[in-house]
Parts: C-alpha cells; sequence; structure tokens
C-alpha cells in the first residue's frame, strides 16, 4: 500500500467528523502526502469542509493535497480508503419521525426500526467500491455499524472495518472511581453499542473489586449530586450500575445508554436511571440540545469557513482527536502498529455469536492487516440476554431490507416493546411510510403474495397486490 | 430389546392420559406380555388408573401385566420404557398463579415463566434413569416438551424423544377446504408447539393453492358462522390464517394459539383472532372449561374405577387413540416400522437450528431407532421470526434454571409483552415466588453476588445477601 493514499469521505458534510479526520492527518507526521478526497452531495456543505481542511493544512503545512467532489465515482477512483460518515437523514427529520410516532402512543418514536436508508447507502458504496476501488478499505462511521458492517461483509468482497468511540467508557468509570485511566488494562467485547467490560485492571489488577466498594459506598451520594456534563453521560448512572447487576459485567459506552426497554418507557423512568436534566441523550430535551449544539457548531464552522482573517487551528485547535481512523490507516499504510476496538466480521473472535456477523473486539493493526484478538467468550447470561437479542434484531432487519417484504417491516414495529397493539402498529408504520422522505422505503416494501387490502385491516392505503 | 418391555408411566394418576396408554398397549397384539408399571406421588390417583387399568385389560384379554408404586426407583427398574406424563401443579394452582399476575395489571396472567418444577422434575427422572435403567427410553410427554427434552438431551446420555399430537392439525386444515385427510402428505418441521407447513399434498399435487382459494372465497363466511367446536379450536381461524400472511407457512396444532403477543392482548382481541365463545383456549372462560371437563372426566373415572357392575370397555371404547406412543414403542421393539413426529436432539435434522437443541421433526421409527428425518430448512423468515425467539427464551430459561440466577427470572419477566415497567416486573415476580406451592422454586433462585436489600426496588422481601 502506499504511504500516502487517497483517502476519501463520504459525506464529507458532516464537517464536525471530517474536520476531525483532516486534524488527525494533518498532526500525523507519516502520512504526509497522503491525498484527502470530500465527497458530499450537498454542495455548501462540501464547498465549506473544503475551505476548512484546506486553511486547516496550509496553517500547519501539512503536506497533505485536497479534492472535493460531488460524484462518488471520481470520489471512489484510486482510492486507498474510503470512510463512509453520510447520514441520509438528519436530526430535524428524526424528530419528525419521532413526532408521527409518538402520536401513536409510543415515548420518543419507541424506537421503531425502518432499516432503509443507512444500510442502503453503505451497500451501494461498497458495491461501488467493488466496481472502482476492489482493494481500498471500508470504513464505517455512520450507524448503524452492526447492521452495516455486517451486510457489507456478507454482500461484496471489500474490506470493512467498524468504528465507534463508545468504548473509550472504561475511562469515565476509572477516572470516576479515582484511578487513571492510562494505566487502566481493559477489554469489552460484544456487538457495537453492546459492548461488555470483560477485563478491568489497573497497574495490572482486577479493579472490578474497587468498583464494587464505589458501589458500596459512594455511589448513593455520587447520584444524589451529579449532574449530566452532557446528554451522553450515562457511563456511570444507576442504569448502568442495574445492568451491572443484572447482567454481571459492566456495560460501556453506548450500552448503558440501552440496555432494556425498562429503563426508557418515559421521562420520569429516564431521570431515574439516567442523570438529571436530561435522562440520557435518548428524551426530546436531549435531543434538542444535541441538535442546538450540532447546528452551533455548524454555525461556527461557516463563519470561520467564510472568513479570511480566521486562523482555522485557532478556533478548533490542534490537539488530535481521540477517533480511531488516522491511526488505524496509519498502522495499515506505515506498520505502525496499535491496538484498537474494532468491528469486523467475527470468524471466531467472539464466540456464541456466529461467524458471520460483525463483532466489536480489539484487533492489533500493523501492515499486515486489521488482526482482531480471538476474546474470551463472554459470560452465558451476557450473551443470552444482551447479544443474542440484539443479534436476531439485526438478522430480521436485514432479511427484510434484502427481501422488501412489508410484513417484516411490520414484525419489527410489533416486536417493539412500547407498542401495545397489532392495530397501533400497523398506523403506524403505515403513517411512518407515508412521510415525506420516506417515498424509498415505501417502493421498497411490500406486502408479500397474498395479502388483501383491507384485509384484517392491514394494506387500507392501498398498496396490496 | 425384548418384545414385552416394561413401560413405566410417571405420573400415571393423569388418568386419561395414562388409560389412553392401557387402551394402545391393549389394542396392540404385538405388545402381548408386557408389564405396564404405574407410578405416582398420589396414593388415591395410583389406585383409580391401576383398577381401570388391570379391568380394561381384562375385560379385552389383553395379555399385560400391572404394578404400582409410589417409589421412583421401584418404577424405573427395569424398564424399558419411560413415559413421564407428570404435571408437579395442577390447573387449580395455575388459575391462582394467572390470578396473582393479573392483579398486577396482566391479562390471563400474562404468560410468565418461572422455569422449575416440570423440568426440575424431568431432569431428575432421567438422571434416576441413569444409575436405574440407562439403557431405556425416555418418553417426554409432559410440558414443557421443547425445554425438557433439550435439558434432558444435553445434561444426560439417556435416549430421550418428545411427543405431542398438535401436529393433526393439517387435518383439520384438508377437512376444512373440503380434502380427504387420509389422502394429504405433509410436512411440518419446527419446534414444539411451533411447527409450520412446509409440504401440504393431496393425492401428490400442492394443496396450498386451494387453501389459498378457500381464504379468498369461503373464509369470511365460516368465520363470520362458525362457532368453536372446543376451546382449542384455533386451526382455521382468523388468528391463523392471518400468521401464515405474516410468516408464509400454515401453523399447525398449538403453533396458531400462540403466535405473537398481540393476537392474545384481551379477551376482545382474542375473539378476533380465534372463535367464540372462548377466544381460544387461552382464556379465564376457555381454561374454566378445560377445568370443568377435566374434573368431569376424572369423575367419571373414577365413579367406573370403583363401581364393580361398570364394564370399563363400555364407558371408555375400545378405538385405539390417535396418539404415537404405542406406535413408536412397537416400533422400536417389534420393528413395526413408522413415520411419526417427534422431538429430538437436532443434529442437523433442521438447518439453522443449533445441534444440541429438541425440534420437532418427522422420524422413521423402526428397530434401528428413532430416526428424524433430515427436512428441508424452513424459510428464513419463520426460522427469524417464529423459530430462533422461541428458541432464545427456551436458552434463557434453561440457563436461568442451571444457574438458579434471580436476576434471570427477572429478565424473563421483564421481556414478557404484557410488562409495563420495571417495578411491575420485580413486583409480580416476587408476589409470584412467594405463593403457596412455590416454595422450592422461591429457593433455588437466588439474587446474584452484589444485589443489596432494596437497592433499586430488588429484594425488598430480603432474600438479597
Amino acid at each position: 500500500m502506499p504511504s500516502h493514499p487517497k483517502i476519501t469521505i463520504i459525506g464529507a458534510g458532516s464537517v464536525v467528523f471530517s474536520l476531525g479526520l483532516v486534524k488527525d492527518l494533518c498532526l500525523t507526521e507519516s502520512l504526509a502526502g497522503s491525498h484527502i478526497c470530500f465527497m458530499d452531495i450537498d454542495e455548501e456543505r462540501l464547498d465549506m469542509i473544503y475551505r476548512l481542511g484546506t486553511r486547516y493544512a496550509a496553517e500547519l503545512g501539512a503536506d497533505l493535497t485536497f479534492e472535493r467532489t460531488l460524484d462518488r465515482a471520481i470520489a471512489l477512483q484510486d482510492a486507498g480508503f474510503v470512510v463512509n460518515t453520510a447520514a441520509v437523514h438528519d436530526e430535524y427529520h428524526a424528530r419528525d419521525v419521532r413526532a408521527v410516532a409518538d402520536r401513536h402512543g409510543y415515548y420518543y418514536g419507541g424506537r421503531i426500526p425502518l432499516p432503509y436508508y443507512q444500510i442502503d447507502l453503505m451497500l451501494s458504496i461498497a458495491r461501488d467500491m467493488v466496481r472502482i476501488c476492489p482493494d481500498a478499505w471500508l470504513i464505517c462511521a455512520a450507524n448503524p455499524v452492526f447492521d452495516g458492517t455486517t451486510l457489507v461483509s456478507r454482500e461484496t468482497d471489500i474490506q470493512v472495518v467498524g468504528l465507534c468511540h463508545g468504548h473509550y467508557g472504561y475511562r469515565t468509570i476509572a477516572q470516576t472511581i479515582g484511578l487513571d485511566p492510562d494505566r487502566v488494562t481493559w477489554q469489552a467485547p460484544g456487538l457495537n453499542h453492546n459492548i461488555w467490560l470483560t477485563h478491568f485492571l489497573h497497574e495490572g489488577r482486577d479493579a472490578y473489586p474497587l468498583l464494587d466498594e464505589w458501589i458500596e459506598t459512594e455511589a448513593e451520594d455520587y447520584w444524589a449530586a451529579h449532574v449530566a456534563t452532557g446528554t451522553h453521560d450515562t457511563q456511570m448512572s444507576r442504569g448502568a450500575i442495574h445492568q451491572y447487576r443484572m447482567y454481571g459485567l459492566m456495560p460501556i459506552g453506548d450500552t448503558p445508554r440501552r440496555g432494556g426497554w425498562w429503563y426508557h418507557t418515559d421521562k420520569e423512568t429516564k431521570m431515574r436511571w439516567f442523570f438529571p436534566p436530561w435522562g440520557g441523550p435518548d428524551t426530546h430535551e436531549a435531543r434538542a440540545v444535541t441538535r442546538q449544539n450540532k447546528d452551533a457548531r455548524i454555525a461556527r464552522m461557516t463563519e470561520a469557513a467564510y472568513d479570511d482573517q480566521a486562523r482555522i487551528t485557532e478556533v478548533f485547535g490542534t490537539t488530535r482527536t481521540r477517533e480511531q481512523h488516522v491511526p488505524i490507516i496509519d498502522g495499515l499504510v506505515n506498520d505502525h502498529e496499535g491496538t484498537f476496538q474494532v468491528n469486523v466480521r467475527n470468524d471466531g473472535a467472539l464466540a456464541g455469536v456466529p461467524d458471520d456477523v460483525a463483532v466489536e473486539v480489539p484487533a492489533l493493526v500493523n501492515a499486515v492487516g486489521i488482526q482482531p484478538l480471538r476474546v474470551e467468550p463472554l459470560p452465558r447470561k451476557v450473551l443470552l440476554e444482551c447479544i443474542l437479542p440484539d443479534w436476531l434484531r439485526m438478522e430480521q432487519s436485514l432479511e427484510a431490507y434484502k427481501t422488501g417484504d412489508r410484513s417484516m417491516l411490520l414484525y419489527g414495529v410489533l416486536d417493539r416493546p412500547q407498542t401495545r397493539s397489532y392495530d397501533q402498529a400497523v398506523a403506524v408504520l403505515e403513517e411512518m411510510l407515508a412521510m415525506e422522505g420516506h417515498e424509498e422505503v415505501d417502493e421498497h416494501y411490500r406486502w408479500p403474495g397474498n395479502w388483501e387490502i383491507g384485509e384484517f385491516g392491514i394494506g387500507d392505503r392501498g398498496n396490496g397486490p
């Protein structure tokens, strides 16, 4: 692999992420000479990130070249790495979708699944790569990482890795109970957003007893006093510790934020398990803050991008992010070895999970490739109550997507814990599919063979056969 | 194997079942000379079935010998077949358990699981067999057949087969749409109470189109006019046909009676999907009928047993039952070959289900043994939406039983679709465990390691560590 690869960022208009990538590339001497290609379908955003990226590199005197394009085929040409960070729909659309479900009796949208846009985009990119740059790595940074990485690894021969940053939650645990996170050795395998701290050592010694002691002696005071430092601050919440009780291992990162429907039935319940003032990131109030923050950052970036007087390095700093993307690229390209938390096809790395499923495990990365560690199996309880239910949900979701079977979508809605009746499920599904922006998914999913219009109250909108 | 084996019936006080077995044995010439051992812990019931059995055989002049015992070890001594039909708790206990859940906001008890008594008894019998009659066959006739057959086949080397009669539902389909059931060739593999009609041929030709035509042209009239012939009459209900729509294959026997929580939320909903006047077998009204029927049959049997003037053959007839137990014994003992629907360890018979799980498949039975057919895989949709969720529930249940982990019981309650909140789950579980007759299960299941009394509202009853 050339030591100055072309790195393509799909959905580069996700400017916060893209600028972070540019920062890390600028600050990684060994990747000097690399070529960065920004691709997006939003020309304004694309222009903005191009300005920011080029100026940031110029200010640092970094030896990087840049390109921007609206054309995916051009972006993929000669790429060594393709980082997909694209979100088909924005936060405002997600809010509108939740509002529909809320009107049908769900709280916070009931997390009703409509598997289509994100995984379809991921697969479509991977298929283009097969044609245009079959030897390039696809780095999945966009959600759903679990479903997407699994799908791409099944349907194409593209080398694919999914990345997330939730695993840094182990640092929060260490800090909160008074340990130095840099002296912690840890392991937290599982599925993306569903990882469990199997090993937690401080200076080489098991630190779980220290956590137990903290829970015993300090947790109640901490919970009584703590106000969330951000919407995603859930790692040391009552809900996280309760999951530790239920499942026997600490859930890490985005894992405690999920953990079981019973933490999420309404705002009051969420406030009980997570922290005030938001009750975790998945409340209407928290999401409004997330939207405001994103909008504010975009505004700040836009201003900087078009203000020729601004020094981009001053606005955005010169500290490397904690993201793993650039260090992994550096490891693969320059043999700068490191251990990372990655999502890759299992093939035996995590026992109890089928081979053709993307697992999140530590991996040694160097010029040989991304080499997942074969970790110890998770406790059977975690496997049965946390991992396999999520695996099954993913399989149902991918099968629905692959077959375009509308009754499988309906099953997905019926399977949500907040769904109370069959009629409610049919009604919310049909209204969601009829929303603006959902034309493709509505077209993709059809009732199978013999449904009749109106039969059992299904297909009232008339798209039965 | 001797052609006149000792056949032991555990829980012989389930008189309806046991008398059926005696009938079939009396009417199976080739099993003449067999010895039947009735075992029960209820001395009165044991006496009754012993009287009925011996007199029935005597009236027919059948060459069978009989024995009764309260001692399981004696019953197992020299047994060739052990038929377990024992129910630890009766219908009245089940009613009381449902009543507790109903008070906590569930309908019809919410089918809250408390895996212990039935599977513990099955395993205990199998372990005694290892010691006393290691070469005997264990025939599981008691529920849960799926969990029990799986558990015994994993934990012992005893030859085990689970039997049910739900698969005869294919005959109801044929009859209802005007076909001769005796000319139907069929196959319906799956898990017990979760089987799917993959093949439905009439005189060798696919009869699914005839079913589709019936649905198209006659079903509505049928549903409008039909009154259930019994509490379990659900095979041709709206709910069954709806499952055919949802999953793509007809559910058979006890399968349509389940099918998804949304058919079972309340009486009104059940009346919609199943037939009046009961709405399927799992309503308070239907269960009361079941209890009355059972009580009436026991009364009739008791009367006959102790009336020396009664001719037992006149009271109970001389027609063989449709149960498979005796024909399978005859097949194994006398090489009288036949094909049966059995529940056995999978080992590749049904693709997509792990090897160490009991599947329900057709099997050729002769002196070689019970030889399951390696059937065609079920459609992936059925596997993902019907089979694997049930498999996962079984695995969670068996793991809970094996570990005695009370938090896994709690998970089981939380995982029920009718559970609305964490506190509700804790409350209903604790009240159920505190019921009379539940002392052993309450003792068996303990909170794991670090739960504290009252922490998170758990363990309020003071059995935390």
